[in-house]
């Protein structure tokens, strides 16, 4: 797929920002400081010679990779997703009620499946209970900067097939509300091919309950968002072919808003990079019909 | 000189915001941004490699060293500087009126000399000019978190050779009235040997009016602070040899603070490490008899 635009290139202010995340990351899964400096030096080495007409993804791929490499651990994320999953089905059926009272059920349930992507561990280093309880709180009533809904709910009705590509564990749990709202029996649901951040994979997308509302596939990488040269063949198919293409998550933003098709993306804003490119703020909330350039 | 202790190294948090201070200094000297990707990656590299057992300034030498090479300027700051200089002369009457209305004169001259402190370009990216009005306004009042002032005041009054070390550019006219309550003919007012952040250089001690107070010596380096192995032997034997040593400015704490000899360390504090090394805060103004281990 030729992308002769690139919007989401990788600016200057994310590098002194990376920096900062890899060594809160390299904190929250290891207390061993010789530990963390070598991720820290690492990713500054990287980080001195990565391209910058890459999205951020690119480079929080590389800072993982590094981390589990330097903690010796396949996936270091692994209690913090359990963690995050339990949570979220505390909060499900209560969510569900919510919805389903809606007087429209499919625009509550996008909603919170906006409002579970506050469950990330890639910016935030610690886990903080009321800024989930509050996120969910707030998900039927918070203004959304870009509202693209009406499109979406035509889009998918008329799909024969729909990619919905996962972004957080715990997140996903309220995906099943979105899910719900879907033509049954027409959706992949997309996770990551192997670990990376505390994204979701097919053992994290199964303990939330999405195998009983779609069929689970991977990304074939351990990229975060969609590399798309990254991912498998598999994969690339199903993202042109789908009819429609749910993407949740700034990563996904980050990587699929100048993809060159259509997709609806889900996320919270959580940094003045894309902030800027949204033209809004951090911490909006958006429903955007993307992918095109701008 | 030994060092047997070692408390002012560089943290792990010292590392993210070293990077942020070298993306920030580059757009303060150039505009262009292929220099600011340069000095990134630059400063990037550096940071992967050095030790950490050295404090702060040892990379903060390093970032202002790559600065100047890629901006191709042997002082970036110049026209900063000039213009620090040129705003504190225009306060200077007001507050020698305060300070010689002041019930202490000597802790009222001390207490401008951090205020003064204020003017710093290492961590602050932007111009402020209410926040140097706020810093002199609450000069004579401030609680001062350390305050050694009678220490200093008995130290200098039997001093027959007193080191004052500078610190930027600016602050340097505050100096003056410290000065002028030092014993005449007694100080050596030292300065960086070449251009490095905002510092103040021989130029700039003249321009501020610091010659006719006392002898301008040199340290013989560019590096921020006093990092005496890197000092000329002149310097190095002064440093020695003074009965009384006053330094300005967070540079000289970190570089200081543990140097085996007795300085009074007169600053603001600028950052959390620091503010721990103080068991203080952010915002801290202190006038500390230091120099021995804790």
């Amino acid at each position: 797929m030729e992308r002769p635009w690139i919007r989401m290139r990788t600016f200057l202010d994310c590098v002194p920002c990376f920096v900062r995340q890899a060594l809160d990351a390299s904190r929250l899964v290891s207390s061993d400081e010789s530990v963390q400096e070598r991720v820290l030096r690492g990713v500054l080495d990287v980080a001195s010679v990565i391209p910058l007409d890459r999205s951020p993804p690119h480079m929080a791929r590389e800072i993982h990779r590094i981390i589990r490499k330097e903690t010796d651990s396949a996936d270091p994320y692994a209690e913090i997703k359990r963690n995050s999953t339990k949570i979220a089905l505390e909060h499900l059926d209560a969510a569900r009620e919510r919805v389903l009272a809606a007087p429209d059920p499919f625009e509550a349930a996008v909603r919170f499946a906006i409002a579970g992507n506050v469950m990330d561990f890639a910016l935030a280093s610690t886990w903080d209970g009321n800024r989930i309880e509050s996120s969910l709180e707030k998900a039927l009533e918070k203004a959304l900067v870009r509202s693209d809904i009406e499109e979406l709910k035509e889009t998918v009705g008329t799909a024969a097939m729909i990619l919905y590509i996962a972004d957080n564990a715990g997140e996903t749990v309220f995906d099943r509300l979105l899910l719900e709202q879907l033509p049954a029996g027409r959706v992949r649901y997309a996770v990551k091919g192997g670990p990376v951040i505390n994204d979701s994979t097919r053992e994290d997308a199964e303990a939330s309950g999405i195998g009983e509302l779609a069929r689970i596939v991977d990304t074939g990488t351990d990229s975060p968002g969609v590399i798309l040269e990254d991912c498998s063949s598999e994969f690339r198919d199903l993202f042109s072919l789908a009819d429609a293409v749910i993407a949740k998550g700034q990563a996904n933003y980050e990587t699929l808003c100048d993809c060159g098709r259509e997709v609806f993306l889900l996320t919270q804003v959580k940094c003045p990079v894309i902030a800027r490119d949204t033209e809004g703020e951090v911490g909006d909330w958006i429903c955007m019909r993307g992918g095109m350039p701008a």
